[in-house]
């Protein structure tokens, strides 16, 4: 089907997907969950036919693996849907509602976005689970997937589709963009008579030209640079248990800690143990003169450069520094966050609340892990992304990222003296 | 000043305007406004010069008089910053707080936004009122006005500024782009690493190149293609007095009503006396065939055609079709409608909420008129814009909507199992 096409359609159906009533679109739920687990073969043959193409053009490993739809996939697809049909529906909540002195009363009420785009890489699960945080919020999705990944993706909407059909709902609450050439994803991110939001999920890349070339409002998920300040008045214990949590527990990922910086009065006796702490997980500290001359140089301890303090590694390294207060860390970490997680150890009143307010992220913590900012961990029971934006939403974002909301006034008669 | 300078200027300078209280805030509001009334002189001469470039190139006289500062106008923008100084302060409050069960309590917190960007036409009224809002909200604000009013607008940023010094504040809370160039506002619609929100006020033609060339997110305030739907059940009265009051109090707004739509049953009976109505301010009717059958053709009332559906007149003119249900009037609403405001007028249970529930409006009316989608009426006691898109905020916008939120996390050693 052609691009406009498309989008015709799918702003067609936002009205109809908008009024489904919370039952309804459980049900739905269930029976896609259903679906793809009883289409499983035809599934895995479509997604084989991607592996293989996959294999063909010299595609790594860890990508094929990404790729790859097996059977306990598909039921982990199917789980996850089944989750979102769990979770409250948050459309029709009246927000507030008040009376004005002319006896209109006024209420703000939870509607859906409306036509989500979501614009994503190779890992067909998200073709599923995209899906559901939509449908479950009464929004109408339209998905571009990857290249690599067209056969799988094709062969999950067309299950989805047939469940809805089968629930005699309207399939179009799903579409597929199937050409996946640039240009028709770049023409697509300028669909603003029919599309409401873009959502681009992947890496750096995928994110900075949505951003760039989008004229349809997007949010932004980003990368993260998360830090951790050990204040002069740190437990050594925890600040130790809270940076090997944040930097090895998964380092992939991007509330996983990527720089430290130590109050220069502690520097001397924490820094040994730091060493020590980190080096059960053979992890690089790459150093400010001080800490190196407390260290001395080796295999993983090395000097940081200028461009160290902006990286964000996702790898078994972390760069340190030593700062002379809790305002000059603060300063630093305004200069070279992402805004995504940053976290202080310390046991003194002030510095936690001065950090608390003056770090600007979406999540600052006190005395815990940065791993932590996650829709999960937050309570969500879902998650959309994190956003490091501003607009909108920002921090891990549950199903009410994906909802507007709309004034609701109930009058006799008002007319505007 | 260069553009990047400004820029980082004010992006280093939003972490100090953060975290001013709200009584430093209100007194330099204050101050500000002391200093407009007590500097008129200095301010009326700037505005001279603009005055008379613009009649040198043949600006209109409505243009002119939108351009012209003077004794009460400056009183005005002075009254303007003292009202924005008694308003609540968003700033710091918590919206919730709950415990997870691993003991980690987590809240939201509003915050501003950092730094906004105000891309504006002649008025220099705008200039006062945006740092006033932005500034009460902790933003350091940048403003890019037309190039007809520059000097107006220098004037009044000077004299902020010196306004701020006074009250050892930071100047840069407020800066302006003297250079109104198109590469400049093109410049600085992609300064993303800077400023964290665009907001252009003007007309359909400024919003629309901020929409399509900024790559910074855009919070966008748009035109209004405002229905009114008689139901079958209305109260031909209380359908007649709101029609008038929506099309006629103040006909440039986009509050206003453009577009009628009334049920084919009532058709017969309420349409002469719709005409009647309207001709008292010479209301020109734009009709489908059913409704020119009951009239007549004449002066003003002439067949509509497609195109009128979806205009927004700005004007005495109004579009009017008669439609065979609430489905009807609905669809044909989201169809043709920007968005804005829609009302119905019926005493119908099931039609007013049918309609509430249906119409993708901000701001969906009962029984009133349109013309109450506005800040003020809705009580928030200022107003930024009313924006017509979904994301942030959808519907008129007060104070909150210049403020985004983060998570702030109290632990007490937690790490991620």
């Amino acid at each position: 089907m052609e691009l406009l096409e498309i989008c015709k359609k799918a702003k067609e159906t936002r009205q109809q997907t908008a009024v489904l009533s919370t039952n309804q679109k459980n049900e739905a739920l269930y029976a896609v969950a259903d679906r793809l687990v009883r289409q499983q073969d035809a599934l895995i043959a479509a997604n084989n036919t991607d592996m293989e193409n996959g294999r063909k053009n010299g595609m790594p490993e860890g990508l094929l693996d990404r790729l790859k739809i097996n059977e306990s996939r598909i039921a982990q697809m199917a789980e996850g849907l089944r989750q979102i049909a769990g979770l409250e529906d948050p459309i029709g909540e009246v927000i507030s509602m008040k009376k004005r002195p002319n006896g209109l009363v006024i209420g703000q009420k939870r509607v859906p976005l409306g036509v989500i785009g979501i614009i994503y890489e190779s890992r067909p699960n998200v073709t599923a689970d995209a899906f559901g945080l939509c449908f479950k919020t009464g929004n109408t999705v339209i998905l571009r997937g990857g290249k690599d990944a067209v056969c799988s993706n094709q062969a999950i909407v067309e299950a989805i589709r047939a469940a809805l059909k089968e629930q005699k709902l309207p399939e179009d609450a799903i579409s597929f963009i199937t050409d996946t050439s640039r240009e028709t994803a770049r023409e697509f991110m300028h669909m603003n008579e029919y599309v409401d939001v873009l959502i681009p999920r992947g890496g750096a890349g995928l994110i900075h030209t949505v951003v760039n070339n989008a004229t349809i409002p997007v949010i932004e998920t980003g990368t993260g640079n998360c830090h951790i300040y050990v204040d002069e008045s740190a437990d050594f214990d925890m600040a130790l248990d809270i940076i090997f949590n944040a930097k090895t527990q998964r380092i992939g990922v991007c509330n996983a800690c990527e720089s430290l910086l130590i109050h220069e009065k502690i520097a001397d006796a924490f820094v040994p143990l730091l060493k020590k702490r980190l080096s059960e997980k053979s992890v690089e500290i790459r150093a400010d003169e001080k800490i190196i001359g407390i260290l001395g140089e080796d295999e993983y301890t090395v000097p940081a450069s200028e461009e160290d303090w902006g990286t964000e590694y996702l790898d078994y390294i972390v760069s340190a520094k030593t700062v002379a207060s809790v305002d000059e860390a603060v300063s630093h970490i305004n200069r070279y966050h992402t805004g995504h997680s940053d976290a202080i150890v310390t046991k003194d009143y002030a510095s936690a609340q001065k950090f608390l307010n003056e770090v600007d992220a979406a999540a600052v913590y006190v005395n815990a892990s940065t791993r932590f900012t996650d829709g999960f961990e937050f309570g969500f029971g879902a998650e959309i992304g994190i956003s490091t934006q501003k607009l909108h939403a920002r921090g891990p974002m549950g199903l009410p990222a994906l909802t507007s909301t709309k004034y609701i006034i109930y009058g006799n008669g008002q007319i505007r003296p």
